[in-house]
C-alpha cells in the first residue's frame, strides 16, 4: 500500500486528493525543455486537455509571470469542447517569462449545478441540499476577509434561515453569489501542471525587420580604394531611403595573411588582395579587434550612433573560427585540434583543404575558459552598441555551446538578437532554434514554385516550429546567387523581393548586387558570384538606371505601414487556378489590416488566373457578389472585386506582383459606397 | 560561467562532452509518463531523431530489458533519412519491460570516413591520418581483451609500420577492422536518452480474443428457475462450439434488497423479482461473496476449471458501488458520502435518484484502507482463478485510483486483464487506457456508415492511441441494443458480427440475445432491451432455427485460423465505389496471411461496386492484370480477380459479408497456375 500517494503521472505531488488531469498543453516544445518565443505585446493563447472523472465542475486558470517574480498573474481558462480548454494573455516585458496551469474541482459550482437540476426538475424537499450550500458558504467566508467575509456569512445565514425554501434556493443560485464565491475558491485539492513553460519575450526587431547586408570594404565612393566605416556613414542615407532596419556587416576583424585567398577563391593572391573577412585574426587582433583599413574602434562607435540616427541598427557577423595568425592560436593553442606532428589541424572537406582556417575545438580540455572567452566576444560588442548578431555556421559547433552561450548573453541582455546562419539538415536547424536562436536562415532562397513555397512557408509559419523558429528570408547572400536570379533578370529580383518581404516578417538582401540585379555566377551550375566580394573589393555605382532601390523603398514602406505584414503566423495561402501565380494573405487579428499578395512566379511570361478568396473568413461579406476594393500599394491601382472569385493578370516586365490592401465597403446614410 | 555543465535540454548529465542529441522518440506516450502496450512475441519498432553538429559519424543503439534486470540488451539502430533512426526488438516475456536509446560520435568511424574521402581524392601524404588511426586502434586495444586486444594491437603496428602507404591505408579501411572496432567503441562521450520508456508486456488474450457475455441466472434449462453455476457448466459446450475465448459474467455477488428494481427498471418489484446484479451486496456479503442462488464459492471454482477444459476463460464484472445492504455500509460508513442529516448519499442524476446504489467516496479520509480493500477484491478473485476483469463505469472514479490499483495488481499478476467499460468523452477513455487498462470499450457500437467506421477505426488502430488503447468491439451489451440491430434484422446482426470480429482483434457479443437476433427495444428511441435481463430472469431456447450460432462459429474459426485477424495495427481500408459497401484488409507482416473483408452495410438492399486494392503494396504482382484468387472463408466461394479493380456484389439476405483470404498465384515448372 506504499505507493498510492505517489501514483504515477500528471504531476500529482500527493493524493491530496486531486481528481483533475492537465495534459496536452500547447504550446509546449519538447515537453517544456525549450522555451517558446514571443515579442513584447504579442498575445499567447494556451490550450490544454483538462478533465476529471464524473461530472463535477472544473475551474482552471492560466498562470503566468516574469521569471523570478513572486506570485502569479492569473487569467481564467474556458472550455472549448472535447475537454479542451483555452486561456490567453499578452506578454508585456522583455526577458524570461513563464506560464503554467492550475485547475480544481469547484465544490461550490458542482453543488450549484446539482441544485439547479433538482430545482428545475421540481424536487420537493431540498433541505439537505441547502444545508450543504450553507456549509460551502461558511467555509468560503472563512477564506475571505473584510466585507466579503461578512457578506458570505450573511448569505449563509439566509440559506439556513426560515424563509421559504423557494426564496432560499433562489438566494443560493443568484449570480452575485457566484461572483463572490469565485474570489475564494477552495484550492486545497487544486492541481498545478507539473511544468512551468518558458517564453523568451523579445523586442519587436526579433520578429519584424528588413535586413541589408553589405561589405564595408566596398563602400568607398572612389573606385579601387578600401572602404571605411566613414564610407558606410555616407551610405546610410541610401540604405535608410530603401527602408531597411538592420545593416549587417560581414566580419570587420583583422584578416589573416597565412594561406590568404585571392580573387574568386584562388590560392594565389596578389600582395594587395584583401582576403576573406571570414579568415579572422591577424597580428592586430582577433574577434574583438577592428580591421585597421576599416577604421578604429572609435570610428565603429560613431558608425553605430550615426546609423541609429537613420533608424538603422548594425548587425555583426560572429564566425567562431581563426586564421593561423589569430592571437588565440599563439595564446591558447589548446583551443585547437592538433595533428600527430603537433601542428594545428586546419579545416578540411576532403579533398578540399582550408589552410587559412583553424576550427575551434569546443570539446577541448580547456573548454570552460574557451566558452567564457567566446561569450565575452558577444558581450564585448554589446558594450560597443551592437545587439544583433548573425552567427556563421553554428551547425558545425556543438548545440550545447549555443544553448549555453545564448542563455548567458540573452539573460543579461534580452535585447540581443541571434540569427543562425545554418543552411543544413532541417532537424539541425530546428535544434539550433530551440536552443535560443532568435531567427534562422531558411530554405526560402531555393524555393521557387508555388508548391515549394506553399509547403515550406506553411511548415515554417503554421506548424509547431513557428513556436520557436522564426525564418529570416534572405533573397540572396554573398554565398548564394540562386539560379532563379541568374536566369530571370529584373522581374525575378522583383518577385523574390516581394516574396521575401511579404512572406517573412523578417527578410534580407545582400546589396548592392541585389538592387542592381547582378546575376552572373562564377560559372553556370554554381551559386557563387563571379568576382565575389568575399575575396575582392568592388566598386558600386549606386545611380545605375536599372536599380531597384525605389521599388525596394516602396515595398519596405508598405511593410511598415501595414501591421499585417509584420507577423508570420498569420500567413494563409489562397487558391489561384494557375500554377505560375501564387496568392496569399496576412491580416491583423481584428481584420482591419488585410493584405493579399499575388505574384507571377514566371519571369518570362504574362500569366492570368482566377483567385478564390474565403470571403466569409476574411469578413468580406457573406454574399457571393458583394464588392470590395483591392488597392495595389505598389502601383496605386485599384480593382473592384466581387465575391469569392476574381480575375488577375500580371505582366512580369511591368509589375510581377500585386501587394493589395483590401478596402471594405462602408455604407453612409445616403448609401453611397465608401471603402475603408 | 556557472551553468555550462548543466546546460539545459536533452538530458545531458554533464558536458562530458556529448555532441549528440536524441529527441522525438517514438513510441512515447505523454513524455514517457505512461507505458506503451505489447503482447509477448510482438515486435516493437522504435524511432528517434538522432543528430550531431558537423559531419562526424554517429552510432546509436536501442537498449531494452525486463524492468529490474541488470544491464541492457542492445540492438543497433540505423539511419532512415532526415536524421531519423530506427531499431527493433521483440518482447518475449510478460511483465514490465523498458527501452531507451544510447548514441555517440564514433571517432574511429569518423576517422575512417575521412580517410576514405582523402584516399579516393588522391591525397598524396596520409602519414598524419594513419598516425591518428594507430592511436584509435591502440585505445580500442586497451578497451578490448583476449585475442581481440592482440589483434587490434597487431593491426595498429601494421598501420604504423614500414609497408607502403597504400597497403597501410588498405589495412586501415578493411571490413574486418570495422567489425573488430565495433565491439569496443569509445562510449565515454555517449549520451543516453534521459527517459527509460516502459512497456506493459501482456499475454496474447490482452490483444486477441472473442468475448461472450451472459447472465448466469438465465442459464437454467428449465423456464422460471434461477440459473446456477452448474447450469453455466452445461452451457459451456454451446459457447465453446461458437468459438468464444472469454465468458464474461455480470456481477455474481449478493444483490441488495433495499430499493430493489423490478422488471424494466420499475421501482415496484414483486417479492420474487431478482433485482439488478449491479446493486451489489446483501447480508450474505459483498464484492468477495457469491449470490447464494448461483451456488457456492466451490461451485464457482469448479466452473472456472470446467471452462478452462473448454478453452474458455471466465471474466468477472467489477462494479465498485454498493447496495444499502452491502457489509461495507455497516462496517465502513466512512467510505461513503453523507448528507447533512447523517444518512449516506445515494447515487443521483437529477431528477433521477438511484436509491439502490451508494457510490463509494474515493476521496474519503480513510482512502488508504478503502483503496487497499478494493485492490484486495481483485486479488481475491485472482486467487479463485479469474484473471480477466470487466470494470464497470471506471470513468466515475478517480483516474489515479485506477493508475494505482492496476499497477498494484498487474505488477504482481501480469496475466491480469482489465477491460474499461467507459462509454464517455474520448479523452477520459484515453486517460483510463493510459493508466493501465488492457482494453477499452469503444464507440464502435454506434458507428455504422462507411465514413464513421473508417474514421473511427483508423483513429483507434493507426494513431498514437494504438500504443496504449486496445478496443474491444462489442456489437451489443445488456445496456445497448443499437438502433441498427433494432431495425436491420438478421442481416444487421451478421454484418455487425463480421465488422466487430474482423475490425477488432478483440470483440464481444451479449448472448443469447445477439445470436438469436433479439432486436426489440423497451420503446423506439431507447437502446434498452424490452424485458432486460438486467432486471429479470429470462429463459432461452438455444435451438431456435434463426440462431446465428453456426455463422458465429465459422467467423470465430476464421479468426483463429488467420493470424492477420489477431492484430489491430495492421488494419488498412481500401477504396470501393459504393458508400453502402466497406472494404478493408489485414495481413501478417510477411504478407503470407492476407485477409480482405467486404461488407454490405445496408441490411435492406443488394449492393455492388468496384473494389480497388493496392496490388503493389499487397504483393499481388506489379502487373495491372495479374490474377489472384479471393477465397471466401465463410461461403467457401472462390473468385478470380485481376489487377487493381474488381467487382463485388453482396445480397444481405444471402450473405452480407465476404471474408476473403487472398490466394496468390504460384508457378510450377509446367507453368500451371496454382494459388497458395
Amino acid at each position: 500500500m506504499a505507493s498510492a500517494g505517489e501514483a504515477q503521472g500528471d504531476g500529482v505531488r500527493d493524493w491530496a486528493p486531486s481528481r483533475v488531469i492537465i495534459a496536452g498543453v500547447s504550446p509546449e516544445v519538447d515537453s517544456g525543455r525549450f522555451p517558446i518565443k514571443r515579442t513584447v505585446g504579442e498575445e499567447l493563447v494556451v490550450a490544454a486537455d483538462i478533465l476529471g472523472d464524473g461530472h463535477d465542475v472544473i475551474v482552471a486558470v492560466l498562470r503566468h509571470r516574469s521569471t523570478g517574480a513572486t506570485g502569479w498573474d492569473e487569467v481564467p481558462m474556458t472550455l472549448l469542447a472535447n475537454d479542451r480548454w483555452t486561456g490567453r494573455f499578452t506578454v508585456t516585458a522583455r526577458g524570461w517569462h513563464e506560464y503554467t496551469i492550475q485547475a480544481w474541482i469547484d465544490r461550490y459550482l458542482t453543488w450549484r449545478q446539482e441544485l439547479i437540476k433538482k430545482h428545475e426538475a421540481g424536487q420537493q424537499d431540498l433541505t439537505s441540499e441547502l444545508l450543504e450550500g450553507v456549509e460551502q458558504l461558511r467555509e468560503a467566508g472563512e477564506r475571505a476577509n473584510g466585507p466579503d467575509a461578512d457578506w458570505l456569512r450573511e448569505r449563509a445565514r439566509l440559506l439556513a434561515g426560515t424563509e421559504s425554501q423557494e426564496s432560499r434556493v433562489r438566494a443560493g443560485l443568484k449570480q452575485d453569489l457566484v461572483e463572490r464565491m469565485a474570489r475564494y475558491p477552495d484550492r486545497r485539492a487544486a492541481i498545478t501542471y507539473d511544468r512551468s513553460l518558458r517564453i523568451m519575450v523579445e523586442r519587436e526587431r526579433a520578429r519584424f525587420g528588413a535586413w541589408y547586408e553589405m561589405f564595408p570594404r566596398s563602400a568607398s565612393s572612389v573606385a579601387g580604394r578600401h572602404g571605411t566605416f566613414r564610407d558606410i556613414e555616407a551610405r546610410l542615407g541610401y540604405i535608410a531611403e530603401m527602408g531597411f532596419d538592420v545593416l549587417y556587416l560581414p566580419p570587420i576583424h583583422p584578416i589573416g595573411r597565412a594561406f590568404r585567398k585571392g580573387p574568386n577563391n584562388t590560392l594565389t593572391p596578389g600582395p594587395n588582395d584583401p582576403g576573406s573577412p571570414w579568415a579572422i585574426g591577424g597580428p592586430e587582433g582577433g574577434h574583438k579587434a577592428i580591421h585597421p583599413e576599416l577604421g578604429t574602434i572609435e570610428d565603429f562607435g560613431r558608425l553605430v550612433r550615426k546609423a541609429r540616427e537613420f533608424g538603422i541598427e548594425l548587425a555583426l557577423d560572429i564566425a567562431f573560427q581563426c586564421s593561423p595568425d589569430h592571437p588565440y592560436v599563439r595564446e591558447h593553442p589548446q583551443w585547437f585540434r592538433h595533428r600527430p606532428d603537433g601542428t594545428i589541424k586546419y579545416a578540411e572537406n576532403p579533398p578540399k583543404k582550408y589552410q587559412d582556417i583553424y576550427p575551434i575545438d569546443f570539446e577541448c580540455d580547456d573548454w570552460k575558459a574557451l566558452w567564457a572567452e567566446l561569450r565575452d566576444v558577444f558581450l564585448f560588442w554589446i558594450d560597443h552598441g551592437v545587439t544583433i548578431f548573425r552567427v556563421d555556421n553554428p551547425h558545425t559547433k556543438p548545440f550545447r555551446f549555443w544553448d549555453w552561450v545564448i542563455t548567458e548573453v540573452w539573460t543579461r541582455h534580452p535585447e540581443a538578437i541571434f540569427l543562425s546562419e545554418a543552411f543544413t539538415r532541417p532537424k539541425v536547424m530546428a535544434r539550433l532554434a530551440k536552443g535560443g536562436y532568435t531567427q534562422s536562415y531558411t530554405y526560402f532562397t531555393w524555393r521557387n514554385t508555388k508548391k515549394e513555397l506553399t509547403d515550406y512557408l506553411t511548415e515554417l509559419t503554421q506548424g509547431e516550429s513557428a513556436e520557436y523558429m522564426r525564418g529570416n528570408l534572405f533573397a540572396n547572400t554573398p554565398d548564394i546567387l540562386p539560379e532563379h536570379l541568374q536566369i530571370g533578370g529584373r522581374p525575378a529580383f522583383m518577385t523574390r523581393l516581394v516574396l521575401a518581404a511579404t512572406l517573412g516578417a523578417s527578410y534580407g538582401i545582400y546589396g548592392p548586387p541585389f538592387e542592381q540585379c547582378v546575376g552572373t555566377p562564377l560559372r553556370y551550375g554554381s551559386e557563387e558570384y563571379l568576382n565575389s566580394e568575399k575575396y575582392q573589393i568592388m566598386h558600386w555605382d549606386l545611380e545605375v538606371s536599372w536599380s531597384l532601390r525605389d521599388y525596394i523603398a516602396r515595398v519596405n514602406e508598405v511593410r511598415r505601414e501595414n501591421p499585417a505584414l509584420q507577423f508570420n503566423r498569420n500567413l494563409r495561402f489562397f487558391d489561384i487556378d494557375n500554377d505560375a501565380l501564387i496568392c496569399y494573405g496576412k491580416s491583423t487579428p481584428d481584420m482591419t489590416n488585410l493584405i493579399v499578395v499575388i505574384i507571377n512566379l514566371d519571369p518570362s511570361h504574362t500569366h492570368s488566373g482566377w483567385v478564390r478568396l474565403p470571403v466569409h473568413d476574411l469578413h468580406l461579406g457573406s454574399g457571393l457578389a458583394e464588392s470590395y476594393q483591392m488597392h495595389d500599394l505598389i502601383s496605386d491601382e485599384r480593382f473592384l472585386w466581387h465575391g469569392e472569385t476574381n480575375f488577375v493578370k500580371l505582366d512580369p516586365q511591368v509589375n510581377p506582383a500585386h501587394i493589395l490592401r483590401v478596402r471594405r465597403k462602408i455604407r453612409t446614410e445616403r448609401d453611397f459606397d465608401y471603402f475603408m
